[in-house]
Formats: C-alpha cells, sequence, structure tokens
C-alpha cells in the first residue's frame, strides 16, 4: 500500500469494477463487455462458459433484453488480492433485485459470489476471466460425524 | 509450445488437476489441498467461499465425511489458457456420480464447470484460485425480443 494516497493499480481496479456495475445498471452491454479483454472469459451463474468479448457483450445483452431488463446490481464488497504485479484477484460480493426468473415471475432478491482475474497490459487493467454463483440460502454444511 | 514434446508447464499443471481428481476419488483432502496455494481462495457451487488451503481441505473433509462420501470424480475436459508465464487460468468440465444431496438421497448425474486459476513460484503450479458451479439443466438462454 502507499501511504500517501491509494495504490494505483487497486484505484484503476476499482474503477472497472464500478464501471461493470453502472453498465449493468444502464443495461449497456456494450459498456459492460469493454471491461473486459479481447478473450475473455465469463461462466454464468448456471454454468454457461462465454469466450471472448464479443459473446459476453451478446449473450448479457439477451438476458438484459429479457430477465434482467428492469434489475439493479450493487457490489456490496470487493476483496482485492494481487498475485502478481500483473495479475490481481478479486472476490466480489453482489446483490441483485428486479430480476425476473426464467418463468417470468419476480426472482426476489438474489445474492452472490463473482471472482474476476484482472490482467494488466499496457497499463490497463482488464477482466481476463469471470465467474458467477448465486448464494442458495437453505442449504447448510454437513457438520456432523460421518453417517453409516 | 514446444515441438519437441508438451510444453512443460502445461504437463505441471495436468498433473495437478490429475493429481485433485486423484485425490477427490480416495476422498484424501489432505492430499486435495495441497494442491492450492497456502493463501488459495475457493469458492464453490452454493457460494460458500473458503480462504486458505487449512479451510479448503477441512471444508472439504467435512462434506467428504457426507454428501460426497461415495462420490466420484472425473473433469472430462482441462482447457488452458497461459495469461503469464507464472499464471494459467485452467477451466474444467466435470462430471460427478454417486454424491448425496443434503437431504441424504441420491443426486444423481451432476456436470459442472470449474475455473482454476494456476500460480507458478518457485517453479511449482499450484491452485490461487477456485470457482466452481453445477450445470443447471432446463433453464434455457433468453432468445426472444424484450417483452413489452
Amino acid at each position: 500500500m502507499n501511504p500517501g494516497g491509494a495504490n494505483p493499480d487497486e484505484t484503476q481496479i476499482r474503477e472497472v469494477v464500478r464501471a461493470l456495475q453502472d453498465a449493468w445498471n444502464l443495461h449497456d452491454m456494450k459498456a459492460f463487455a469493454s471491461q473486459f479483454s479481447e478473450d475473455a472469459d465469463f461462466v454464468n451463474v448456471v454454468g454457461w462458459w462465454w469466450q471472448g468479448r464479443a459473446e459476453i457483450e451478446k449473450k448479457h445483452a439477451a438476458s438484459h433484453a429479457s430477465w434482467f431488463r428492469e434489475s439493479t446490481l450493487k457490489f456490496t464488497a470487493v476483496h482485492l488480492r494481487f498475485l502478481t504485479p500483473q495479475i490481481s484477484l478479486a472476490h466480489l460480493e453482489s446483490s441483485l433485485v428486479g430480476a425476473n426468473r426464467p418463468d417470468g415471475t419476480p426472482a426476489g432478491l438474489r445474492t452472490g459470489i463473482l471472482t474476476l482475474v484482472f490482467h494488466k497490459q499496457a497499463d490497463i487493467w482488464l477482466i481476463a476471466a469471470a465467474h458467477n454463483t448465486e448464494r442458495i440460502s437453505g442449504v447448510s454444511p454437513p457438520t456432523g460425524p460421518p453417517k453409516s
């Protein structure tokens, strides 16, 4: 950390995270996809794997024309960990309201956790890989002894 | 790529993937966790986020004493992409049989996709971050025009 101010790499990454959130809420999937590198990977909450910025834009545009059309996303916590000067992991906790289920009914509040891999190239931090999971309530970790 | 043989980094990473699969199937969670770096992150299929090798071992040991006790995991495809000489992304497609649901009933075949971030330190490739998702069948991507 830089005691005279924020680490500039961390500042840039947090700006990308903010731009991602803003683009979602404006349903501007071109702006959303522009936060990803050209060859980025994206795995969504049901395990669909999209490869490349163009596919990430196209598939998000389709979902924002339907079940995410009136949704609002908020990243409630952003945890950064630098692996190297060019690579940082980010774990983002999220809340989503206003989404619909595939059957058209309101989905209610959905919380999630998003892993992002950030890669700095030519002094620009972009997302190289994303993997998103909805937090499922009502599932408890196993705690008891092995069952016979 | 090395035309005279396999890229040694890729070979080492694939050995870690194989060791991960073998450890799961032996239900040896110490061996499983040893494929991760000391400060690794793991996000599981229901959005629980575990931090550090010790927690990854402990939480997997609990699940392998219960719902994964007789499960068999197979990585059916391994896709590698190097971001830098020290960092590689891996996307693993998986199938899991023999698991139980939290209520104790058989879960049947479960397919998934696992993102791994590999980090080479001191000539050793270990997993710095993992994020796993079960592929949900019966959910179709939105394809139609925006609904009024």
